[in-house]
């Protein structure tokens, strides 16, 4: 068999633990990194794992014709132009969330890997978790019945740092963007409509930043369902992950994954340990399986898991709801786009 | 000690049920109940109980100048009548929830009580549960520090009859008024703003009358916390009633109340019963529990721990949830009642 | 109907949990209490419920010909006189466990009271508790398949007080005996060999009396399946009572009833309230229900749910299980009664 | 830094698990494995994992100089001379579990690797297993004081095939053993005395080979703790492995792990997935460590988490567990050895 030659964009955390993954797959060589601020460090990281190539010209790597795919782990900034060129160059793409913060340009770097005829592949992890398939293997067996409520509750640990927060995109595109994507992957249909219900009650930063750092959002689904989505920046006892669809014939639920059973019962209380503290642990399996997919679709020539009109969806999801919170009204997705138009201003 | 002497207005199920929880009481003597079809059956159910006198009259109850308080049990619409009448005799009042379809009759009949001094306690028995006081009492005393989001899930086994249907006054005011009141009383808040999506998922009969059958509504409260509740018609899995309040300092959640705690293993999966079926099951110790409160206050003069400014409240959430429905839009609670009178039309 | 009349010899916390729960059942009325230190405080209490008569003499009760059964709650030297007297005098009897220390005495009543034909059921209140009900019912229908393994946990959250140690007849006879009797009840089958391990790891008060606090003991069934019951005196976290049966077809387990369902995630720990504290919250709704159906089989004359044979077998292995700490090798169940009078000294 | 060289000796199921988790870690070369029935199947598998040698020998395996260290994963009869062998090599021994059937010979293959000073460790993999690591940590740590009682469930999804009934060495012996260690792991202690019951409740091969299926051990240790393990060779539900200590400040109780936390309620039951089915997907984890920590133990030179001591004193106190069930009565571990040889005929 020949191997998938792949080609990392971008080595910061996100990136490097695609690499590692796809170092555990027989199947992949993993010929070449590229990263802006490449230096001594990555070349020694890249030389313990075996690869050979290290630039800070990613243009270099996507010119290189023995690279069959590509993972671009950069900045959301760079996704779209990366994605072209990926395209042009004839390479498979794996591409982080979000695809873009201007849905018109998500649309445009969608179709042309479409045109081409290369695979898009979107970084929605969580789809290939255990506990979310077991909920979207189960709505789609029927065994809960037609879907009549969709709720979710995600919650970060740790609010990121304040420079994070100015380039973040704002929580709706940069942390319940998962959500949305869930919301569809779960229910198995597209969001129609959002009402979005945000605050600030963690830290006065993200007000700042025009962002909030706790919200609420209501959702309509194509199929008749109705749901929620609930997001704070910090839930003190780690992260929250917690999914559940309500259907005509019964519930279907998810809850934490701990990093043990162990319950402990003493003259106070009976406890046991925090969930697992955030989505490097919690989504470590989940992260090797959407690599693993990635390269399954390419070898056997599939249709990937996750396609950029996933990606386009939840960013239309995303951007209807900031839009929800600005106007404060219920927003359709089919008209967000022109709605940003007229009411957000992004630089 | 000289026992309260009780008065029963409306026998049906729930009042029926109150009055066997004051016969247990030693401090309490059932003296009189009424109710509009009394007759054989009743009569015997009252003489079994050791209740003197049955009558179709409320009004020769209420004149009766040995009782002390009386329980409305009655259907919706006579209890503001019942209350004023209750009240010009002095009695204490016990009234099942709603107080009125109109929030204005209802004010009105909330002033009479304080004015004439007699108490006034709405029947919101879930805020006697083991579970919801647990919640309450640790958001109180700041376990979880400040509240940020309050999420309600209440769902019924099964619809109701058609018949009700029709009179229930709908969903939001028949249904998620308990949520409204345990929204208020989990958060230590008012609501003020209310976002309503309903759907007809599960009998077109809902359709017919202008009602739903599946909703999830979005709450802003005053304190700053945001908030969902979710209701369904029918879950087939039986009475799903949960809680959960999150703040700054950690989580608080409840989940259902089971009929026993085995947990059963073979060669398909590992199961249990299903929650307690309804709520005659699930807040039997609630009803004891509130009717002991009332009492109590009466026999040591203290404030009643639900009162008619309560019951007011989660009138007014409800009836701006059903605005918010109509309009499409989210609704202030202090704009409710203006808002009626432009867009619902009550016979 | 004409009410079932009882009478009450050992007013004791005991003595009164089964008259309160008596006074609840409409067929009932309870017209005579008797205890050896009747008083002022007695009379009073009766005087509250209604029971006219008052005594310090269990022969006048037992010489009313009016009362039709009596609840033996006295202390255990005195059951099996008591248990003849009432039979003699043609009155069922409930009588708590132990029947007696004396295995063959315990036979004796229980023949007399087959032979004169008055009920005599035995105090196992826990064979009337939701989980080991479902339990039961559970392996009775073969869900489980054959019982091959049996599991009874059982531990009280404080130790007796030091007076008390002295008369209880050890851990096997006082605590334990319940456990015999549930292993029986589960498994739908006979105890037909114990070996004992015991130890004092709580109190040296129990060394003195040459009991222990602490026990693991080994069960072999007649219908081949084994098990273990384990008890301890002192759980700090309260009284743990748990079962398992295990089967060729699954498991059924039951674990311990808690005052809620609410669990509270922290920086710290996610943690719950503790058990519900000892026997008389835990077991309040099996008390209820024993009384019932005892008076129910008066009623309609239906076989007792706990007979003297039943206090019978779980007196035996609690013999069976003293003899085998005494002599280190495991005892059989049909030698207990001969190895005691070579190996113990009752007074 | 020089990396550990590893031989492999014996390439069935567990020697392949070992080998693949040594490949993970960066610091180890896999550079030969030997296996009786080395053949085209398991060069290409080598081969596919760039292990250079593949022989039949374990002679020549062990005449290399150049490995450091070998994992003795061969059948048991060969463990005590292959350690012998590898000992006087000079190389680190990794040794499956039970050393031997012969505790004498465990005895002398232990001292000789001690007296030579190469480390040896013993396959006992739960030690290093989440739950039961957190349990052993909070019984050291004094979470729940003194340890009174400590009870072990273990029970295997399958019967193992007859073939291997035969050889297997008996329930205690290749079953039970692992609980026997962990018993000794958890409570910190040694095991003094143990009565065993068993049966032959699941398939009637176990009896033909004077063997058992289903088991009771009841349990004595050095630090005045009792206990219990229970045994199954057939779960119908999967591979059930749970731990409890029991302590003077409480109780810490593991149970199994899940493939995922749905749980799903319907108009029947709530019920969730089965427990992981078997070692391989329950322990896997274990297995990566016990492997990581004995290379690590190597390269920084420390004493092995699992010792000889560890493996003799679980065959000691499954030999005696053996005895007690042919002498029906309690045997010591100090007087396993000597009743042996009088009582059981090892050929």
């Amino acid at each position: 068999m020949q191997k998938v030659k792949v080609g990392i964009i971008g080595a910061g955390r996100i990136g490097k633990i695609h690499t590692d993954n796809l170092l555990r797959l027989p199947q992949v060589e993993v010929v070449a990194v590229s990263d802006l601020f490449a230096g001594a460090e990555l070349e020694a990281w890249a030389a313990e794992r075996g690869i050979a190539a290290v630039t800070k010209d990613s243009g270099a790597l996507l010119a290189n014709p023995e690279i069959d795919a590509v993972f671009i782990c950069s900045s959301t900034d760079t996704h779209v132009p990366l994605i072209q060129q990926a395209a042009a160059s004839g390479k498979h793409i794996f591409c982080e969330k979000p695809v873009s913060m201007d849905i018109k340009q998500t649309m445009e770097a969608t179709r042309t890997a479409e045109e081409v005829g290369v695979k898009l592949q979107i970084g929605f992890n969580r789809r290939f978790d255990h506990n979310f398939k077991r909920i979207e293997g189960h709505v789609r067996d029927g065994t809960i019945g037609t879907p009549h409520i969709v709720k979710i509750t995600s919650r970060d640990p740790n609010p990121p740092h304040k420079d994070y927060i100015r380039v973040s995109g704002g929580m709706f595109m940069d942390m319940m963007i998962h959500d949305f994507d869930m919301a569809r992957f779960v229910s198995g249909s597209d969001i129609v409509e959002v009402y979005a219900q945000g605050a600030v009650l963690i830290d006065p930063a993200f007000a700042e930043y025009g962002d909030v750092d706790t919200a609420v959002v209501s959702l309509k689904f194509a199929n008749g369902a109705i749901g929620v989505i609930d997001n704070s920046r910090q839930a003190v006892y780690g992260y929250d992950q917690r999914v559940e669809v309500f259907g005509s014939k019964g519930l279907i639920a998810v809850t934490n994954d701990y990093p043990n059973t162990a319950e402990i019962s003493t003259a106070e209380a009976v406890y046991r340990d925090k969930p697992l503290h955030f989505f490097l642990e919690r989504y470590q399996a989940a992260y090797e399986e959407e690599t693993r997919m990635f390269i399954d679709c390419i070898v056997h020539d599939k249709p990937v898991p996750v396609s950029g009109i996933d990606g386009l969806s939840a960013e239309r999801a995303a951007l209807a709801a900031k839009l929800s919170l600005v106007l404060q009204r219920p927003v359709r997705t089919d008209e967000a786009v022109q709605l940003a138009e007229q009411h957000l201003h992004f630089a």
